[in-house]
């Protein structure tokens, strides 16, 4: 139905594509952007083409960034030693926030799912290898994510990695801060359990 | 914080702006269009600024259309004897899916709210008026939303509409079809009571 005319039924169906965005939200969305002040519409469509123009790759940790080498692999006051492993630069970022982590990051852009075709293959795999291989890692942390592709990744990589007399961690499994422990799954109790510490 | 790089986070934040986009959608959102093939990040840009730019307002009923004169305004089979009058071109959209409304619309780009600094002047009520004026309408049935402001604003076309010797109407307050009478509120019960119609 295109009673709203071309230009507005043409940015709801161009809204709708976007993941999480259902038919009710970008008709909302959509109205809200032709309420916006031109310019203002303006900045937001050329956000998205400059986004997608500048986005690059970081030479060493391929996280996306806008120069050749992120600001983190540039920094001096980064702990080189240490490399954490992670799926995508989202997870880098949700690291850097709790201001704990010092090291620096490898990005994989994915995990291993044979059930995707993702291969290790696909992921930056041999890129971490190379800075494995030229650098003096003494220890690399796998942070993929905890559910099955994750975890497929991380075993995977500390096999190629361990031979390579380079200690391979793996971040923590266990109870959420904040949780009420009636609510977490058995698996997580169990994980949480076993990696108890003492007092 | 810029671990992204000016083009994403100027991304992220543009986006963030948008309803019902908080800080983790937006992210979300500017990742899965940094990984859309360019073409497709060009057609989302362009499609906001087109739909900003073509936007108008049908002379006739107000709704946003791209014609001088909207579809339904200009449709020979539609009856011009009942105008409804809605607070906007969305609610519009909604009477329209029904299938089952044949007569025109008017849009009133909002509704009276004093307390939000809203009164008759600032909506297309004259503009109403103007209509009623030169056609031949009996009806006019009022779909404003079912809240308090929507209610003033019925009370106040009725108030204005009526003395000019045309029926004014007001969609039927009940409970929705497909709900449960448990969860309906007290007030839409009672409404629901003394709007019962025989069977």
């Amino acid at each position: 139905m295109n009673i709203y005319g071309s230009g507005v039924t043409n940015l709801i169906e161009q809204l709708s594509k976007l993941p999480g965005i259902g038919s009710k939200s970008a008709s909302r969305l959509a109205f809200y952007i032709i309420n916006m002040p031109e310019e203002n519409a303006e900045l937001l469509a050329k956000s998205i083409i400059n986004a997608r123009k500048m986005v690059k790759y970081c030479s060493v940790c391929q996280c996306i960034t806008d120069s050749e080498v992120c600001p983190i692999c540039s920094s001096k006051s980064r702990d080189n030693s240490i490399i954490m492993v992670v799926e995508d630069s989202r997870d880098m970022a949700a690291y850097e926030k709790t201001r704990q982590y010092k090291g620096l990051y490898h990005v994989l852009h994915g995990a291993i799912s044979p059930m995707n075709g993702i291969t290790p293959n696909e992921l930056k795999i041999k890129e971490l290898l190379e800075r494995l291989k030229s650098d003096d890692v003494k220890e690399v942390i796998v942070a993929t994510n905890p559910n099955v592709e994750g975890e497929a990744t991380a075993l995977y990589l500390s096999r190629i990695i361990k031979p390579l007399g380079i200690n391979v961690t793996r971040i923590a499994h266990g109870v959420p801060v904040g949780g009420d422990l009636e609510y977490v799954d058995e698996v997580t109790l169990s994980k949480a359990l076993e990696g108890r510490t003492s007092m």
